[in-house]
């Protein structure tokens, strides 16, 4: 047993870090063309047992990626149990072209370790499973219970995790979570994210004729991409706001912790419309307005729209059908089922009986209570690794943490490694060493937080 | 010289005109792709000198397809000239597996002749020619001047009829045109065509951000597809009426005599909706409504709309852009000029100055007045060689019509021998022997009349 405290013996060992990280990397696995899952999921087995973390690979049925499941009790203190969600599957690599290092191959350069998910997620698992060793290996014990659940899903959706989280409830029963990302800005602080926004994808369509008429019989043959545009603009006014009924009814306003969070919460304006070169903001929103809109506005997004005849050129075409995909981001209390009905009850009650609807997806926005205790744990945590760090009170984005707490019932907090132009999901995606060992300390003293709490 | 009159000279004849309509289907001439261009018109030129009438190449510049002019005085009538306005392009033949035979061998099956051009627009010229030639060689004359002026890119837009005209304005002058085709309905009665509509094609565009975004973002950045179905929704209503300032404002209403040809028009409305497979018609239009809708409707018709992601499944995306194409059916009086600059204002007056407008083409309507002495010439030629004819005060498409009447000042009236269900433009497009005899000769009776008037 070495005398050194965790955060050290972290210090001291960031090389086997690192090529546990590129062993990772080298094993490539994409859910997305089930390139190497059963593979991955029995390498990072592997990695925890030799960290010294219990493990077994849990499975639902054929066809569905496993669960790397990993526990270690806590001899001093058994009574608080903190997860680490990670996901040990990656986005595809392609275009490969792209790469100026093959995507699989881990490849080091000063400070950087590039490859396929070197941030996104295998570098954010490896901080995890490292700070678990780090402990054990300087105090022989962890300062709290530790589970580690690990899917191979979470980039092509995540369809299995609430199955998988009510067959193993008991099991996964904890006290906290730890999300399997974490942003760090320019500025290197890390962005400690208390919850997702909620996602509903719906098509809708409508048909009129059997086929594409010459556009001179637009005189009698109705043209659908003229009645979903009726249909679409009942939907949302030029503000931005929601015209369906009741869309709003069950959410509830910020809490004034919340508010103070988001003043606090750094927002270059103008950075961010010189990036996407824009002059202004929906609804010509500002300040505290724009701020409070990216963590807590609903939205209805024109995804994509299509009718007719879209290449170069005239063509004299009347469409015989037009569909449109829209996203609505849902805020915590809007449940995705009931938005549904709302919306089906909108169309039915606009005389738009004829449009067809098709849910692609629903879920809902989870949110952690700004003034839980296991938020001080963690920002404590984040400013002692990392000199400082912000509050987010919700990521604009959506991810699976509605059912993390609802079945679980344990508050989820997003903090990581991942350096906010660390490219991932791109070509030449890479891990900055210097974010990866920060916030291995990190976690070791949320484990310590948390386990005093 | 025959003693025969020049209809039975037609009867007696018509294995010629066959075997030169194959001819002339042998040589493909497509000038969408240039390809045999020159040799066709070469070929039809020594096709009009055979049958007796003097002919010429005329050329605009190096590029443009040339036309075929030819030109036979009347010794005993010289007072009116009658143009034949034809084409001698065809379009592509694709897709070629579709078709039983080869495209370009002009196949004969009983009362069927096969081929692209078959019908559009070889077979409609075939019919003139050898009308001209009928009279030629049973009277050693015709019955008034004639004119033939066929050009070679119909079916790419006729995109310098308009400069030929104006350059041949002196060369081209003459009292009345028939026009390239003429529809033959499903009960053989060919319908006489006294107009076309005008067409104006527009794109409208908005750009917002200088790429696609996460649709996380869409509480601060704008959807070019919002703003776009905002604006074109204040372009019509759904029942179909142009709401733009001024659209209608020269617009006349129809005559008596052209209400009593309407009335008499046959239209079947539960065969054209089963056809399409409709319910109702735009406005819920029926009976003389919807008959006056296809004569002298305007429309503004959506032929594409394009924004986003449009594959299948759901995709999370905020588009940097949308587009509409827009094609406006315009009626006599109205301005393809005028009207873009309404267009414009209308844009301007509702804040949509952001909106990009781009203008493929204007063309602007016309009609010759149905109690025009032309009108009843052609009727009475029709009703004698089919028993039977259709008058249409207005066909519901566009053609090049305008400049014919505005340039040369000139009565156009469209007929021929085009079955309604020859499959122009598509696989299998044939001619019908017996309606290219009964055209024929409906050609002879109305150089007849012409001359007699």
């Amino acid at each position: 047993m070495s005398k050194m405290i965790p955060t050290k013996h972290v210090d001291a060992h960031m090389g086997e870090l690192v090529s546990d990280l590129q062993m990772l990397i080298r094993q490539p696995s994409v859910s997305a063309k089930n390139e190497g899952i059963e593979e991955c999921a029995i390498l990072v087995q592997k990695l925890l047992k030799k960290s010294g973390v219990k493990s077994e690979i849990l499975r639902l049925k054929k066809g569905v990626a496993p669960i790397v499941y990993g526990e270690i009790k806590s001899k001093q203190n058994s009574k608080k149990t903190l997860m680490f969600y990670n996901h040990y599957d990656v986005q595809p690599a392609e275009p490969f072209d792209l790469w100026d290092d093959p995507p699989f191959s881990g490849t080091k350069k000063g400070n950087k370790i590039f490859g396929r998910g070197a941030t996104d997620d295998k570098g954010e698992l490896i901080t995890r499973i490292k700070a678990v060793e780090a402990c054990l290996k300087t105090t022989g014990d962890v300062p709290c219970n530790i589970k580690f659940v690990i899917e191979g899903e979470e980039e092509t959706g995540s369809a299995h995790i609430e199955e998988y989280l009510r067959k193993y409830k008991k099991k996964f029963s904890c006290d906290g979570v730890i999300w399997e990302f974490g942003y760090v800005d320019a500025k290197n602080r890390p962005i400690i994210g208390l919850g997702m926004k909620g996602l509903l994808f719906v098509e809708l369509s409508v048909k009129e004729s059997i086929r594409d008429a010459h556009s001179s019989l637009a005189v009698l043959i109705k043209n659908p991409a003229w009645r979903l545009i009726e249909v679409v603009n009942t939907l949302r006014n030029s503000d931005g706001e929601v015209l369906i009924k009741d869309w709003y009814s069950e959410v509830s306003s910020f809490s004034k912790n919340d508010l103070k969070i988001i003043k606090n919460e750094p927002f270059d304006e103008n950075v961010f419309k010189k990036e996407f070169g824009i002059k202004s903001f929906v609804g010509n929103k500002k300040g505290m307005d724009a701020k409070k809109a990216l963590v807590g506005g609903a939205t209805c997004n024109i995804a994509g729209f299509v009718s007719g005849y879209v290449g170069d050129g005239a063509k004299t075409v009347l469409p015989g059908s037009a569909l449109v995909k829209i996203d609505f981001r849902l805020i915590p209390k809007m449940d995705p089922k009931k938005q549904v009905l709302r919306l089906k009850n909108h169309l039915k009650s606009k005389g738009f009986s004829d449009v067809g609807i098709r849910v692609y997806h629903g879920e809902a926005a989870a949110r952690t209570d700004s003034s839980h205790p296991f938020v001080s744990q963690v920002k404590d945590a984040a400013d002692k690794s990392f000199g400082k760090s912000i509050l987010n009170v919700s990521n604009a984005g959506t991810g699976p943490m509605y059912p993390f707490v609802e079945i679980l019932n344990a508050p989820c907090i997003s903090i990581g490694s991942t350096y906010m132009f660390s490219r991932i999901h791109s070509p030449n995606e890479f891990a900055r060493v210097d974010l990866l060992k920060k916030t291995t300390k990190c976690m070791c003293e949320i484990m310590i937080n948390f386990g005093n709490s």
